[in-house]
């Protein structure tokens, strides 16, 4: 399993005039988790796109228990569970305010597209092996 | 049943470097989409909170099939299928270009919140009377 | 001249906690009014990348008189007040509430940089002529 | 004088197709830099708001020289030059890259307002006095 723990501090820009953290905001934060989580392979993101493959989003939901208000520092706890397998990556997701109070949980699932044809791929060889050191 | 359709722009400040409308965008353009459906009830989003009611959304998911571009001109098309019974009120969305190319369709649930106490509460009877007439 | 006038709505994302449009929307506001104002010549700034310019700002500055709010409509009123010479596009800036209220003027000033050495360089000859016809 | 110094990594939504760092995405990074000064007073901007006291932008300017790019870190260098006195608090900025670039230069000019009354107000004495001993 890949696991990896992210802090993110709300932004005075990023509230509503709720005074909640917007709804809208949490794909920013788990788009920050996962690249800290997939720095742990050994390659940052933009090298992965530096190598010809786009990541994008295929399915994302999101489920809120409780808001995050400005200031608070977040914790964004990443998961890979499963080595992939295919073209789809789906990253799972807690979200906790620094009373550790579970604020909100989800899925976010990335697919492999070719830079050049904009089609989706399989997961490039390299790609691939990084993953296996962590699912022995 | 209610139905509402809405156009949004993408806006250049929204596109990644991807060349796509962010995935992130969508919660936004949702949000607009509901407001604009909302409106058919007889008021605005802005006059449920003057009255006491905060509306924030408890899950959230969207499925992405082709990305939108800078420029183009998206149609949301807003359906509340069933009448809201206890506290939440379920929105689902289709997400179209100006080919009628289907980009995504998502489902956002809001739940009705007293603002002074900030805890979750039934819809007051003025909010729920006003759906009636689309359901008969 | 070039004058432009475009009616952006405040969307719920994009107030903050004070409940005032955040001070960093207007980036976007202001750039969907020179979009605008850039049809008027008869193409898209969206063909003008095509044809291989990018318009990044160089300089961009406002003066805030009186807050929006959630749900607002806002009219962005847009001008080129002098034919660009050299490689730089000032574009001015009026935002206005539905009452007609003045709430913030601006200036941003667009530079053209060629797509692919990444360099400023001077407007080309087609992109200069089309202004021609708005400063007689 | 107060000098502060925040971290802020390009985020991958606030990138835009042309792969730059969004012009208008420096309005939160400059938020967060000021913030980040403000703690150096002994106090939160969040505290401020607590006491009853709203802190909107009143003037913002900013020069670009070169952009940022995905997953940048970037240093924000905050300045209050200047003991405040009246209304307005001007806040100047420097923005470097990781090679020590410096990619832009603002100010923010921020007014203390009245919560309740929501009209500007003179700077509360506590506040005031909180700035007294950068300014020997």
């Amino acid at each position: 399993m890949i696991r990896s723990e992210t802090k993110i501090r709300v932004r005075y820009g990023e509230t509503d005039q709720m005074g909640y953290a917007y709804y809208g905001i949490y794909a920013q934060y788990y788009e920050v988790g996962r690249v800290e989580a997939m720095r742990l392979l050994g390659f940052s993101y933009k090298e992965v796109e530096d190598r010809g493959i786009f990541m994008p989003v295929i399915d994302y939901s999101i489920h809120y228990k409780k808001p995050a208000y400005y200031d608070d520092e977040l914790t964004i706890v990443t998961f890979l569970k499963q080595i992939p397998t295919g073209m789809r990556i789906p990253f799972e997701y807690e979200c906790y305010n620094s009373m550790g109070e579970l604020l909100n949980t989800g899925i976010v699932t990335l697919v492999c597209v070719d830079k050049i044809s904009g089609k989706p791929c399989p997961m490039p060889t390299w790609f691939r092996e990084a993953f296996t050191p962590f699912f022995p």
